[in-house]
């Protein structure tokens, strides 16, 4: 009997797991796809829990991979919600609840999808689930614990689809095929204090840093590249702490957070930071030291066999022909892009990490047909 | 027989005087200068104890003022002081304490002067001694209070000698023939917050504000006038109190100081800062209000009669030529120079506001055998 992913998407909303509790979806999982004839393994790390299921051989010559989490962000103001978050209901052709569209649906109709394929129209091949209880939180324990399981026990995915959001309004829209990188730098301004009456006995840090901060907040990292939007470099923070208007402080600190494209990376962003960071020394004096911060490099899986067939199976499913984007924040494909291609697809995310987080019922359904479809003319 | 202005001047530290406490220190003077035929009023004001003295008669053609404070800042650390900061103790050809310079001694020593003046050379016209007790605080009703006093009954000083320390380093180098003015500029810019992946969606305060802050850092005010040095503009506080490095907060402030020479005016920087705030606005879409406070304008007794009475009885004590300076912070000067002209002369005030603040002995009975050479020379 077909797996229902819709019930199977509200079973999973009742299931209280904001990072890093289980909350019981990991073991629903295992349940289902044990039933199924998937071997499942608990993969935990450090308090995080992990599930890694497969279908068929390992080390079979063509394994189809897909990568989901079923941790959830905090509701926040719970009395905000028109609807209990971790209730499932249905109302409205809506399915409400925290991680309804960020991404207990997705990974309801990856499930779902796996399961019916293989019982119908067992492959000549494998099917491997790396789900993960810590997408949203530090992922230091997440799905990089489920690939450096599966390095050490020779377990393999030969391509990989992660069914994160990706839609910004229609079902089919877009899907991703790289992420820009992330850094984040930390300087710190050291001069010399002194009265602000005499400030040519003082080296004043304040200044110094607003030029730094200026020249690169005026910088054009780039134009864009062949598949990525234009890096963007953002001053989030600069601060002094100074409680007095008369004296030029000693010190002070400024943060910068980098979304990078694939004409940089983290090395050579923070080589032209601390270039930029020494001419400003040059001119005033003031020593200003660079620590940074990267959250991760840019990566792109280049338009080819794996994204057109992500993309013929949503066209035939929905009649759109998704766009390859590369925009957005991160996701776990930044860790499964080291172990084969990786891209990703799934519904429209508008109201995640929101209040009132819900999915729109339709939509499921459609997007299990699309992973089935996937999975169909992978093994075709 | 004449008053021993270090035996005054260890008695005046004695008394803690600290702002805006009279300490018994204006009593005292009371007490010396109604003994030698001054006719003495309190006119204290919102608990600020001031003293108004005068020897002759009111509305005389020549009258000479002085003006001085006995209060003092704080101890700070008492257990960092070598000697009680009140003690008023003589060592090492030294007398410690709280005040010793800023200005006690300079007070004690034109009461020296001026008593001993009347008694033995009584003169045509009259010696009037303005001495308040808020110099160092708010100093709203201070000097004003009783400049206002003094309109109100029809008091006046032809001229005035304001007793601060005005050497840097031996008795005589220099003295005081105005003071820069002094504002402060608060800024805040109201931005619109976002996510620092996507810096398009919002409008950064922080960048447009590190722009403002490096454009007015990099610009020179002037290159100073006749009797001024250069202005000078100086940033002391740059703040965000943003707790994440990923989000562009709405809104930040910065605070610049500027003291600033007869070139300008507080209303012609205040302009000036605004066409520059407005400048970045239009680049940036930030706005950026400014709300100024000006403590002081910029003031000049040029040189003429009274700085060269003033240097040519330094020159007859010292033997050395007090250069005409203008440099420094504020001083009571500035109330004072709307009334009469004012010059500066006093110690050398190496230690005022520090702890172990002292004066050289040997320096009180010169600065008041200056003061009483000021007083023959003025009405000869």
């Amino acid at each position: 009997m077909p797996i229902d992913p819709v019930a199977l998407t509200a079973d999973l909303v009742r299931c209280p797991s904001v990072t890093p509790e289980e909350g019981g979806a990991l073991d629903l999982i295992e349940r289902i796809l044990s039933g199924a004839g998937f071997d499942c393994t608990r993969v935990d790390r450090n308090g995080v829990p992990n599930l890694f299921a497969r279908w068929g051989r390992k080390g079979a010559n063509r394994t189809f991979g897909f990568n989901g989490h079923t941790d959830v962000v905090p509701v926040g103001d719970a009395a905000a919600w028109t609807r209990d978050p971790f209730g499932g209901e249905i109302a409205d052709g809506w399915l409400w609840g925290r991680g309804a569209t960020d991404m207990k649906s997705g990974v309801a109709a990856f499930v779902a999808a796996a399961v019916d394929f293989v019982q119908e129209t067992p492959p000549d091949g494998a099917v491997v689930l790396t789900i993960t209880g810590d997408e949203e939180g530090d992922a230091a324990d997440g799905t990089v614990a489920l690939l450096d399981w599966m390095a050490a026990q020779g377990e393999a995915m030969s391509v990989c689809l992660v069914g994160e959001p990706t839609c910004p309004e229609r079902l089919g829209e877009m899907m991703k095929i790289g992420r820009r990188g992330s850094m984040t730098a930390f300087f710190t301004a050291r001069g010399v204090q002194g009265h602000s009456a005499y400030p040519h006995r003082a080296k004043n840090p304040v200044a110094a840093l607003a030029r730094l901060i200026d020249r690169l907040s005026s910088h054009d990292l780039d134009q864009g590249t062949e598949h990525f939007d234009a890096s963007t470099l953002a001053v989030t923070t600069f601060d002094t702490g100074n409680p007095a208007t008369n004296v030029i402080p000693a010190l002070c600190r400024a943060t910068v957070n980098i979304r990078f494209n694939d004409a940089h990376s983290g090395a050579s962003l923070t080589r032209w930071l601390e270039e930029e960071a020494a001419r400003v020394t040059a001119e005033t004096g003031v020593e200003i030291a660079l620590s940074a911060k990267i959250s991760g490099e840019s990566f792109l899986t280049p338009p080819g066999e794996l994204s057109e067939l992500v993309a013929r199976a949503v066209e035939a499913e929905t009649g759109l022909r998704p766009e390859p984007s590369t925009s957005g924040g991160t996701s776990d494909a930044r860790f499964v892009r080291a172990h084969c291609p990786v891209v990703e697809f799934g519904l429209v995310g508008k109201t995640m990490h929101q209040v009132d987080e819900r999915v729109e019922v339709a939509q499921i359904e459609p997007l299990k047909a699309i992973y089935r479809r996937i999975l169909k003319d992978y093994f075709a």
